[in-house]
């Protein structure tokens, strides 16, 4: 299954998505996805996350903690997972704040090798 | 119970937590606990995550998606907390990286009307 595919699974699947993005951490999205119901800007929201990504990143490496592999920001209106798919690129995707934080973080764990598959 | 004894209670809890930090966003540490057994410079790695958090503080705002609330940096060898308290401070643990992340983030959800009324 592509990137593409996958993505739309995600968002579609019923953990109360509202949209998602496959993105490099230079902020450029190369997917993106938003559910039919949502208004969100998913694409503004992603490029303002992926500078704080970055940021998480090199943090992380200066502290030799390994590399990154997940990163989730909770806000009373939206909850916004992230998951490392490549020393490059990161999927995220952004929940109601009632959505199923523990079956998208499961999803996003289970798609990820795939979704680096289809990246390369 | 002042905001010592409830770091120190939530660092000893049996979740795998390595220590745990009470900041400012402006990087300056209130109160700092590490568990007997770790040999992680705990003060270091919440230096260094105090500016991201304050990045992230940051866009959470410019996003109007409502207050922060709480964030999970996972990492391959261990993983970052962090609930927001107030405005001005946050509380963040550091556990293993096979540490209990759902009771973690519970207690600190639990802990944190505690903590906020304790500095105030």
């Amino acid at each position: 299954m592509g990137f593409k595919k996958i993505l739309q699974a995600l968002v579609e699947d019923n953990i109360g998505a509202l949209g998602g993005v496959i993105m490099g951490y230079d902020g450029i999205a190369i997917e993106e996805y938003s559910a039919a119901t949502t208004e969100l800007d998913v694409p503004t929201l992603a490029v303002e996350y992926a500078s704080v990504l970055k940021e998480i990143k090199r943090t992380v490496g200066v502290l030799k903690t390994g590399e990154l592999q997940e990163v989730s920001i909770i806000a009373d209106n939206c909850i916004v997972l992230v998951r490392g798919v490549s020393d490059e690129f990161f999927v995220a995707l952004v929940l109601a704040s009632d959505g199923n934080f523990g079956k998208a973080r499961y999803l996003l764990k289970r798609e990820a090798p795939g979704l680096r598959e289809s990246l390369q």
